[in-house]
């Protein structure tokens, strides 16, 4: 939870200031919402100060109530700042915003003391729209007709309100303290949540109806906070390159680096940055969801009771596995099984083409329907009564999902000519990444057999990032910076790039030279 | 109807700019907003263009609509361009807009051609407010209630929008094809018009909203125009010298000359600016209705049969009269009523108090309870069936406020130690201006006894000085330098202040030597 930009200067761009003005009378008549205007402006470094219109009407009564003197909350925008509304001055004195990570599957909220930077409570919870589709193309295509838009976008809206509200209350905050709020989302999310259309996000030649959204107001959305308080989504690159990622690079502030860095995200896409402070390259690529564990019979995400951790003993074929809470297995995450699967790999018990070497599985292999399938937890000793298995075809499809990430990352590094060995820090954003075993995605052979020092997991880079934005002007500003400067690496799916992935689709590689830290302990 | 300012430049802040983009495509899928954006910005001397919230959504279709090939209406706010809409190639390739004069009884509106500042049609009509009352302290009473407020904004922009309909029909124009809109009233009615609560404006010490509105777009009023044309309405320096008198010295230029110029704005209150380049100097104060007609029992505002013009001969006490539209008379306005009393004083028919003669009026006179009226027009030629008459009373009225008015200047003049005569240009505003005549204005000692040449009817200086708004960005600049520069004069009605207006009360006044220009022709 960290949420500071380390050595780099912060200056806040929302903030409550406190303002005492001197009272009309008849030798300064000044009206009162120039009288506010003035008082602000000397606040804050003579910049313009602007008061929206939906304010003005009440500024007599409340700086009468007030008696001339108060906390105002105000923000930058383009240049000027804007008054979002007034508070007595023994008003709680620090401002509060939202940080959102608006993921497709699962959204994270957290509260922040913007100020100082502080989170002071956070929150995550379901995206409501999987109702409509689990995928984001089925809610693209749900939402090509009006109706259908406006009902994602409400019951996003309707969720985070809710989730919000009971988030404010246990903090002692009324929806009016919450005076700002930062999201970050891949595109399409970001689309569906300011209730634009991402009809063409998914049609050639792929195109947003924004790339850089301007501030909108609490109240346009509909957002049951201050109604003047700026709703910020941060930019995106284009329809495969989000806001989301743009916060990770944030995040890891490898735009700050002199070293070459690369950033991945590994999700249905596997999304990928490389670069430093002088040029950044990012590129997006259909992983599929094996990597998440969303594809295999006995996948789920991380949560009570599932598989996180394999080990397999290469002398017993002895599977021991760790659950999420300790409790009795229901289920394996991604990184889970990637563990299992560089754990079966190192006993021998599947080959470099990821088949089951019968000879070494034993009694644990079954034949299912023709299809073969590895016990990985015995029916006695599982949570729902049947064993938890690992069939063939989740082998199959977690080795071309690795393939693909493999491949992704060797085209990225060879289109600007750099030895993957020179990378100085490989950073896994995102919660899969602080679960993953590197060592274990090494072997199989989905990401380079670098140092494990270099491998560095951030967490949720998203909800990261967006903070950042909510209490940093200098990294609200860097958003766009860090925008225009990216390169997008079209992924062009020729006959070389097909060549690069069969030769990924062995674990670890048909070039064992590529990863010489793996070595199979089987006898 | 001349909107042009002279030999000062002119720039459009809002205007119509032509807009060609590259489509889409693999190579280049920067989101439709953004490309938009880019155009504009190219097409704007690389000033920041920004896209509201309420156009985003509409833009892909719209744009593809469009082919990629379209005019978009622009205005400039706080030093970037904001998007209004977008329009087809073909389509009215010039912006147009409208100037707004709110006044308290009647308005005036105005459609402009704003890039070339060709004024294409003008519409004038009662203020629907005066329903609730004729004076602004009513109005004022009847806001101190919200939904009294409401009402009152209401019924003004219904009958606006009404107007406006029709006016645009007319012209081939749609709601849509108007883009902007600028207002200069005083400064009540500019609060009531932006649904503004104007209960402090007349309560000590004097304190209006806001002095200087941001602009508001046209679906914040419910305006019906294009829904994000801006709408700017005119500062104002305090409760008692509004949008209206910016816009008259906007209008007369005064604020550009070297030599020192009065303007004059004649009403219910008697407003009153002295300046030049280097400074301007304002004061307001009540003269009372009388100036405008509005006593007198035969008053009532310019109009068809309305007597605007008097002579009498010296010799035979004859009344001759022009009535508007020369129809049979029905009332006398303003100008016809210092017109009649100017004829009347130098006729000898009333003497230097304003009373009458007996001698001299004969059998002109009448006495109707106990109270001397005198017959203008005997009842066979007038269109009411009853002679129109001038009592005594009404006399004494116009009298007060002819000395109200020769004392505010006499003050405003003796503040900054300015002899009177060296004014180079006294400027009449208002309709009232173009129809009075100055030379019986100077015989009431109403207004210094300047050469006629000095004396400038400029007519409805605050429909100009909205139209120069409207249609310069220099000018919506000055009008904010111009509300800075004015040091505004509170009246101090103070023992000096009543030796002054005591003096200010006979015709011309008591002082001789002030009107050597006014003789009495009587033998």
């Amino acid at each position: 939870m960290d949420a500071d930009t380390g050595s780099h200067e912060r200056s806040p761009w929302l903030r409550k200031i406190h303002v005492k003005m001197t009272k009309p009378s008849l030798r300064d008549n000044t009206a009162d919402a120039d009288r506010l205007t003035r008082a602000l402006e000397k606040g804050l470094q003579d910049k313009t100060v602007r008061i929206p219109y939906s304010l003005l009407s009440d500024i007599p009564r409340r700086l009468r109530e007030l008696q001339y003197d108060c906390m105002v909350a105000v923000y930058e925008d383009f240049g000027s700042w804007k008054a979002i509304d007034l508070f007595a001055p023994d008003s709680k004195n620090l401002a509060h915003g939202v940080a959102l990570d608006l993921g497709t599957s699962t959204l994270v909220m957290r509260i922040v003391e913007v100020e100082t930077g502080r989170p002071v409570k956070e929150i995550s919870f379901h995206n409501p729209q999987t109702q409509i589709g689990t995928d984001i193309l089925s809610r693209i295509h749900y939402a090509s007709d009006p109706e259908g838009l406006n009902k994602l976008q409400e019951m996003l809206i309707r969720k985070i309100n809710q989730e919000l509200s009971g988030l404010a209350c246990t903090l002692g905050l009324k929806p009016d303290d919450i005076l700002g709020l930062t999201v970050a989302g891949n595109t399409t999310m970001t689309h569906l949540f300011l209730g634009l259309d991402p009809y063409w996000i998914c049609r050639e030649p792929y195109i947003p109806v924004v790339n850089k959204p301007e501030p909108v107001t609490a109240a346009d959305l509909g957002l049951n906070i201050n109604p003047r308080a700026p709703v910020i989504a941060l930019p995106n690159v284009g329809s495969y390159f989000g806001g989301d990622l743009i916060a990770g690079i944030l995040a890891s502030g490898m735009n700050h680096m002199d070293d070459i860095c690369l950033l991945v995200d590994v999700g249905t896409n596997a999304e990928v940055v490389l670069g430093n402070r002088d040029w950044l390259m990012g590129c997006a690529g259909a992983a599929g969801p094996a990597l998440e564990g969303g594809v295999a019979s006995m996948g789920m995400m991380a949560g009570p009771g599932v598989i996180d951790k394999v080990r397999i003993d290469p002398q017993t074929g002895q599977v021991e596995y760790h659950t999420i809470d300790e409790l009795p297995p229901v289920g394996i995450c991604g990184s889970g099984l990637i563990d299992l699967v560089a754990q079966l790999f190192l006993a021998g018990m599947i080959d470099l083409r990821g088949k089951f070497v019968t000879a070494k599985c034993k009694d644990r292999l079954l034949e299912i329907d023709g299809i073969k399938h590895f016990i990985v937890v015995p029916a006695d000793e599982s949570a729902i009564a049947k064993p938890l298995t690992l069939s063939q075809p989740d082998i199959d499809s977690l080795i071309r999902s690795k393939a693909a990430m493999y491949t992704i990352l060797t085209t990225i590094t060879k289109t600007v000519d750099i030895d993957i060995r020179d990378v100085s820090k490989f950073f896994i954003a995102g919660t899969f990444g602080s679960y993953i075993d590197p060592r274990s995605a090494i072997t199989i052979g989905m990401i380079p057999d670098l140092p494990l020092e270099k491998y560095v997991p951030l967490g949720n880079t998203s909800l990261e990032g967006a903070t950042k934005v909510l209490i940093s002007r200098e990294a609200r500003e860097e958003c766009y910076e860090i925008r225009d400067k990216i390169t997008y690496l079209e992924l062009n799916v020729n006959q070389e790039f097909m060549n690069l992935f069969s030769a990924a689709k062995f674990i670890p590689h048909t070039d064992k030279s590529l990863f010489p830290s793996v070595k199979p302990d089987a006898p």
